[in-house]
């Protein structure tokens, strides 16, 4: 009973569908039918103009969208503990030549508008510092945390105020919309969003993200960036088969609002033991070793997790689309019975 | 009726079915059980030790190849037509961070000890001039011709000799070894290949390659690599599956074979037009602009190509492993008849 | 007597004079009375107004001109024996992030509308091939040959037509402006040239040459660049003291004429030997080993260089500004006794 | 009377004399007399073989040194105010292809073995993170604090034990051995030190600093990484002649020893004010508004600085080796008369 990550887990039926009925000979790279159609399912997913680029992981698009929107010479401002600073190996040092990550604090993993605003505040505007040229975001958050649109807006009208470019990396950009129930529009091109790492990968999908450009002007330099970095994969319409598997039937949704509901569940058996609300699909909980030791000899599986202090002891818990709700429950009673 | 390319086709069955059988969970990244796999099965082929990676792409493969063999103030040798210097978009520029791709010359796009010396001879051994660290070749190249165990031998006693790397892009690798009816380590490993790019996607895969590396030093570097060129996949089990389900039983030579043999058929119809000897499943055809416009009448569909000198015009066909017998006796007749 | 190159001939007395006068304290980097001067002095030589920056080297020049011009998916056509390509250690690769050198013909080392149209036109405008984004041309040559105002004009016309930057290396400009006895905007501004790289090294500098843009928005890019390469020094005063002293005197000319009228002094006695027309400061002449060591035994220190065909060897000569009229002399004497 | 900083102080006038000197002919870049004597003339400051290069700024210098032991996929421990990361327009970044600065805390901007491991020791060794490979630290640092021979041996100790290199940016380093009265060494090659830039132009230089390669096999790539980085200047005697005049009679210490001596006499002016410990020739003084107009009314000019916390003001005086002695000794008496 795997509570390890959403990332891994099994690609969901309606897109091995997708992709089986993509094996039909069609044009290479992303001059098949399937490709060329995801400008517009994004256009209508969005109500709004925009295209849309599918890309193999995480880490690649939201590099390509930074290095679409960041010069060299020029700096992003993240999250201290956001994944493009923490676990992508270097790649958006590597996609982008070299700009630099400035870090700025916030509760969750969320930035604000304040917390930008004390790291890029400082900077001189001269030669000697790197200056500011984008900030990312990241919904939901690396803790489970979602952004309201009034938040997202907020920061979008910093960014559009000092010219700088805003990115979201939505890897769990699906359970953060299930969450708000809000249109998808309202958290991203309505607020200031240039460019979207739309995921899939966690949700249910196998090998395909989309970078949503509502700058479109940005798609055009991420088109040869994207050959140039390897991501132009031959075959592409499996990948396109993916994404439009994943957004033309509300799959996105359905398949996050399972995910949330395995962790509200999980969630409301240890209330007292959360360290972050449980917004998405990731519970933090205080676990002592002891305690976490009687969970895994259940048979339950998760991640050790940095306890916040004074705790004894903490882990991740993470679900998916496709969480068993007999494991789920089971997990729920265990805790509770702890 | 499509000679296009083999870089489109569609999936062989039994790369779908152990795809599908990969569904089940287990670790993500390459910490599966599949990818885990790869290191043995690959040494189990080329019967000697090597270390292997899943690649999304035959660009990403390359590149992360020769980022790994050669500095960015190096430089690599290549053909002047090589995929690297001609179709991947600057990728080598890119992941190499800058090193030169030093262009030779050869017949049929094949390199030779005596056009790669004649490109290296000349560099003063001085910091003013960029210093070659490697040398790629294509087996089989861009015009579908194949080296021998003992060319490639050559040029890697070169290599050794001056202290430089030697990578081979094997996109097509399977359809030279079908070819030349040898061992593949006779020309890779024992020839003096560090690095093999093994390609699968145009040989029945989907979006798999493997790199294979006979000196093993370098697969540390790229393992760090491919994660920061964002080419680590989640869920890695879906690539190792495709690679594996390739050179476990065999399949790989299966589809070369069958393309290379309807590559055979199509240029026996045609043995006076040919421009390059067909070795694997490309066909190099003389053919003026109003014969192309009778083939294209009958419903076949292919790339024109430079002619060579003197010549009214010319195509390039390329057959793959699924290329339909009737449609290739049919453009076979269809070619005779012009 | 030293006809080796003129890159590390001493230093002119008025720019002693210069650099011993800036000695006085003032603002650091570029922030100090002598920096700031440069834009007005350079707009007042070129009769329109520009931006000039101070670099220790010409190749840090070349390329943070062209990394400015070119994004690092990008390329730019060069002559294939200009000195970027040639002689710059990979500093093209380093500052453009990987961008493409694309090289064409031309005799003499000069670039023609045709020979870079022979470059440009097969590329396709798909994101497989590396677009181009810049020329780059050599006035003078590496062959000490000099582009005429209309030929540059017709290059920057092909430039403007496709949309391409189009960078001057003047390493030795005043050599060709000498030669040509045009205004200096002619064959630069006024031709279709954004960015110059103004050389003043070769021709009585330390170590300070001058990029010059007509195109002025580069330059702001060029600032951040600069220093992100380690050449913003802190005591820049110094370079713009030599730059100031070439140009504000016309010491620049006056150099100029003297190395170039001690090159025809020697052409004069070897016209048929020379294998290049002189027209700056170099001096291309067929001589047998022979002969060659003939020269040698009387004290004339020179370098090898390959030779025409069919000659049996070949030597380059270069004058200086301080080239010593006697040692000038004994040089044509001696050539023409052999 | 300027105590803004010591980067744009005049050149002492045996530094002029030794350049003067260089103007007689020799051959080109690094291949002169002068250039040559670098070697040994470090080799006998340090009583240890080791190489050293002329570079021109600090910047390039540092760059350089970190390129060289750090692979673009790896990372640099640095402290959070050090120079390389606040500083330098992002040149770490450009020159390391993009590596990653590790930023540690320590008082004074120090380092210590507990913060570089506080750093190092959570990083989890897989590909998902960067990896440390190198550790910078700046004697004197940024607030002018010295390192105790011991302090680098701790550090040099634990590089070792962790396989990463060890560079030491010296800006001022002559200042810190000054203060400390020790030998060279015993803060350099014999505490663990693998490349030092050692400082001159805050010390009397022009525009030459040199870097110091106690690990040798270093220095045979920045060789060729300093053309590339379009820093191999032509006339690079000119370069090796300042450093040469610096250390080879003793002038780098008499010159920061006054340097020091002018900072201690402010310093003893101002005890109470102080909020940086005086080891080298940096003081910083708590300064109410009111008070730093009254100095600047009398004439003294310097910058302001970001007061500690609970002060009402600050700034940062800077003496250099030509303070002039009347000049120190009155605002020693004016900051006292406050």
């Amino acid at each position: 009973m795997q509570f390890f990550s959403d990332n891994a887990a099994a690609v969901h039926p309606r897109v091995w569908d997708a992709m089986r009925a993509a094996d039909a000979p069609d044009a290479g790279y992303d001059g098949d039918a399937l490709s060329r159609r995801m400008d517009e399912a994004f256009s209508v997913l969005f109500g709004t103009e925009c295209t849309a680029l599918w890309v193999a992981t995480g880490t690649a698009a939201n590099c390509l969208a930074l290095a679409a929107m960041v010069p060299p010479h020029g700096g992003v401002v993240c999250h201290r503990e956001a994944h493009v600073e923490m676990d992508e190996g270097g790649a958006p040092g590597f996609y982008t030549h070299g700009a630099k990550l400035m870090l700025a604090e916030g509760e969750g993993a969320k930035l604000t508008p304040e917390s930008i605003r004390a790291v890029i505040d400082p900077i001189r505007n001269d030669v000697h510092q790197v200056q500011p040229h984008a900030i990312t975001i990241t919904q939901a958050t690396e803790y489970g945390r979602v952004y309201s649109p009034d938040e997202v807006a907020r920061i979008g009208s910093l960014a559009q105020g000092r010219g700088l470019g805003l990115h979201m990396d939505g890897a769990r950009f699906a359970n953060a919309v299930a969450h708000l129930g809000c249109h998808p529009a309202e958290v991203s091109a309505e607020a200031g969003v240039d460019v979207l790492t739309f995921g899939c990968v966690k949700n249910g999908g196998m090998n395909a993200e989309a970078l949503v450009f509502f700058d479109m002007v940005l798609a055009d330099v991420v088109r040869y960036r994207r050959k140039r970095a390897g991501h132009l994969q031959s075959k592409g319409r499996y990948l396109a088969a993916q994404v439009l598997a994943m957004i033309e039937d509300g799959l996105w949704l359905e398949n996050a609002r399972a995910a949330n509901a395995a962790a509200q569940e999980i969630a409301a058996a240890c209330k007292d033991r959360l360290f972050h609300p449980v917004e998405a699909n990731e519970v933090f909980v205080v676990l002592s070793p002891v305690e976490q030791a009687t969970l895994r000899a259940q048979g339950f599986d998760f991640y050790d997790w940095t306890a916040p202090a004074g705790a004894p002891g903490a882990v991740r818990l993470v679900t998916a689309w496709n969480s068993d709700p007999a494991d789920v429950a089971a997990l729920a009673r265990a805790i509770a019975a702890l």
